[in-house]
C-alpha cells in the first residue's frame, strides 16, 4: 500500500512526493526499502502496488521492474478497506489461492531478518489455518495515542500467535498506559498476512457495499473510467474498523520480532538523524547562535541562521517554509487544512 | 551621517543597503525621511551627506539633487569622529563661518514641526554663544540600556538649554533605574549643532591623530586615494567618546521637544507596524496556527506556515532567513559577526 498522501511531513510531503516516496532516513525511500526488505522471502513478479492516481509518475520512476498489471492505481483516496478489497479481487484472478501479505509503504524497520522471519511465521500459520485472518502487534513500548491497540487474550510474551479479543482505536493517554499495565495489549501494526479468499468471503459478509461495486470491475479498457464512477460511491473506511474488529474470532496476532515505527512526524524522524553538539539536526547551509533542539531542513541554496531558537523545525522547499514547535507537531494539520491547492 | 552598516536588520540590511536606505516603517527609507525632515530648515544646497564608498549605488539613486561635491564617501566606516572631522574640515573649506547640524539618518521622528523647532534653538544658541558645542538629549521613558546618556546640572524639565556634567556610555539596567532617578540623566541622541570653526579647534586639540592626517588631504584627482591610504590608520572613535567627554565645560544640551526612537532592533520596529488579532506583524504569504506575537517578512512568493510559536522572527530574503527569538533580538550580533562574506 503506497497510496497515504502524508501531510504530515509537509512541505515536504506533497500529493504527488508524499512521504513514502522521499528519502528521509538514509538514501533510500521508505517505498524502496519496504520493497527491498521483502526480498527474497516474496518475489519480485509475486509484488503488487496499489497507490493513488497522483503518484503514479513517483511510482514508475521509483520501481521500474513492477509488472504493469500488478501497480492499481486508485483514483481517490477511500482508506484501507476499498483499497486492499480491490487488490484482493485482482489478486484472486490470478492466484484463487494465493496468500497476501499486506503491508504500508512508509514504515521504518531496521532488522530485515528478524522481519522476513516474522512474516515467514506468519505465511505459515495461513497455510496451517487458511480461515484465520493473521496480523503483526508491534510489543508497546510506551502508551502512544497515536497508534490502534490489539488486545489479545494470554500475556504471555513467549506465545509466537495470539487469539485477539478485540482491536481498540487510538486511545486516550491514561487508556493507553492502563493498556500497557495489562501486558496483553499490542501496537497495530498494519501488516495483515491471510489467504486472498478468506479475506473476500469476510468482506463480502461484512462490506457487501465495497465489494459488490468492485466486483462489477471486469478488466476493460474502461477500467480506469470505471473506477473513477465507483470509487466515490465507497465507504471510506479502515479494514481495522470495517472488517477486523467486527470478527475478532478468526483473528491470529503474531507479535513481530523486529523493531518497527511509522515515522509518523516530524519529531518521530528526528529519533533517526544525525545531531550536532547542541542537539540540532541540520541539513541546510546553516549558522546558529544559542539554539538547541531545532531541526532544519532546506533544499535552498540561501543561508539559514537561528538565534536563541529551540524545538523549532524549519523546513524549507523551493515554494514553502514551515516553522513550527516540534514538541507539537501534530497540530500540523491545522496548517495542512488550510493550505490553498498549489501548496498540497 | 548615512554610513551605518546596520547589521542588526540583517538579513534585509546588507553593506550595501544598510537599515537608513530600508523602507522599513511606511513607504519612505530613513535616509529619505531624514532629509525631508529638514526642508525648510535647511536648504538643499546645503545639505553635505557622509556614508560608506558601499552604499555609493543606493545614496544616488535615493538623493538625486545633492550637490556631488557635498556626498563625501569614506573608504571604510571608523566610527562618528573621523567622519564628522572630514565633513567639517571639508564645510569649513565652503564656510568659514558655517554652522553645522550633524545628523544620524537612521533614527525615527514623527513630529517634524517640534523637531525643526528643537534644532532652530540649538542654532541660535550656538549663533549666541560660539564656543559651545550643543547636543539634542532625549527626556528617558525607560532604563534603556542600549543608549548612552548625558548627565546635567539641574533636574529642572522647564530649562532649554542644560550645562553638561559628564557623557555616560552604555550603562547596566541598575545603573539605568539610578540615572532615570535623579531626573538629570537624558539619552544621547546623538544630533549636534555647533560652529564648524569651533569644532575643529576642540579636535585639533584633543584628537590630533585625527585632525593632522585628514588636513592633509587636499581637493585633488587623487583625493580617493588618499582617503584609501590614510583611513585605515585613523582610530576608531565615536564623537563622544574621543572628544564630547574631554570637554563637558563647553556642552550644551538642549531637551528634544519631539518624540525620537532609533528603532535600533527588529523587536524596536514591530511598535511601527500594523498587527494581526493574534498580535502578529505579517509582511508575507503566510498562514498561521495557534501562533502570537511573531515578526513574518518576505520579499518571496513562497507560502510562509506558522504552527505553535510565539515571539519568533522569521525574516527571509532571496539569498538568506534568519529565525529568531524576537525577545532576545540584540543577539543577532552572534549571527552576523559569523556570516561569510558573501552574506554581509
Amino acid at each position: 500500500m503506497a497510496g497515504g498522501s502524508g501531510t504530515r511531513f509537509w512541505p515536504l510531503s506533497r500529493l504527488k512526493s508524499p512521504k513514502q516516496f522521499l528519502p528521509l532516513i538514509g538514501d533510500q525511500t521508505f517505498f524502496e526499502q519496504t520493497i527491498n526488505r521483502l526480498h527474497p522471502l516474496i518475489s519480485k513478479e509475486n509484488l503488487w502496488v496499489i497507490s493513488n492516481i497522483n503518484q503514479k509518475t513517483a511510482l514508475e520512476s521509483s520501481f521500474k521492474s513492477l509488472a504493469k498489471e500488478h501497480l492499481l492505481l486508485e483514483p481517490i483516496g477511500r482508506n484501507t478497506a476499498p483499497c486492499i478489497t480491490w487488490a484482493t479481487i485482482k489478486v484472486l484472478r490470478e492466484d484463487p489461492e494465493a496468500v497476501m501479505v499486506v503491508l504500508p509503504s512508509d514504515h521504518m524497520i531496521k532488522d530485515t531478518d528478524a522481519f522476513q522471519k516474522t512474516i515467514q511465521e506468519a505465511i505459515e500459520t495461513v497455510k496451517k489455518e487458511p480461515e484465520t485472518l493473521v496480523t503483526i502487534g508491534i510489543h508497546p513500548t510506551s502508551p502512544h495515542t497515536g497508534y490502534g491497540y490489539i488486545q489479545t487474550k494470554s500475556n504471555s510474551e513467549h506465545l509466537n500467535c495470539h487469539s485477539v479479543i478485540q482491536f481498540k482505536e487510538k486511545p486516550d493517554l491514561e487508556t493507553a498506559k492502563n493498556y500497557l499495565k495489562t501486558g496483553t495489549f499490542y501496537w497495530n501494526s498494519g501488516i495483515f498476512v491471510w489467504k486472498a479468499k478468506t479475506l473476500l468471503s469476510a468482506l463480502e459478509r461484512h462490506l457487501p457495499d465495497l465489494t459488490t461495486p468492485l466486483y462489477s470491475i471486469k478488466k476493460s479498457e474502461n477500467e480506469t473510467k470505471e473506477l473513477e464512477k465507483i470509487y466515490p460511491t465507497l465507504p471510506k473506511i479502515s479494514i481495522d474498523y470495517g472488517l477486523l474488529e467486527k470478527v475478532p474470532e478468526t483473528i491470529r496476532m503474531i507479535p513481530a520480532k523486529f523493531d518497527w515505527d511509522d515515522v509518523g512526524s516530524w519529531s518521530a524522524l528526528t529519533h533517526y538523524l544525525e545531531k550536532d553538539k547542541n542537539n540540532n539536526i541540520i541539513k541546510a547551509n546553516t549558522l546558529t547562535h544559542n539554539s538547541q533542539n531545532n531541526f532544519i531542513l532546506s533544499n535552498q541554496k540561501k543561508i539559514i541562521t537561528l538565534c536563541n531558537v529551540e524545538h523549532i523545525a524549519v523546513i524549507e522547499t523551493d515554494d514553502a517554509l514551515l516553522v513550527m514547535d516540534l514538541r507539537k507537531d501534530q497540530d500540523i494539520k491545522h496548517i495542512t487544512d488550510q493550505l490553498p491547492s498549489e501548496w498540497t
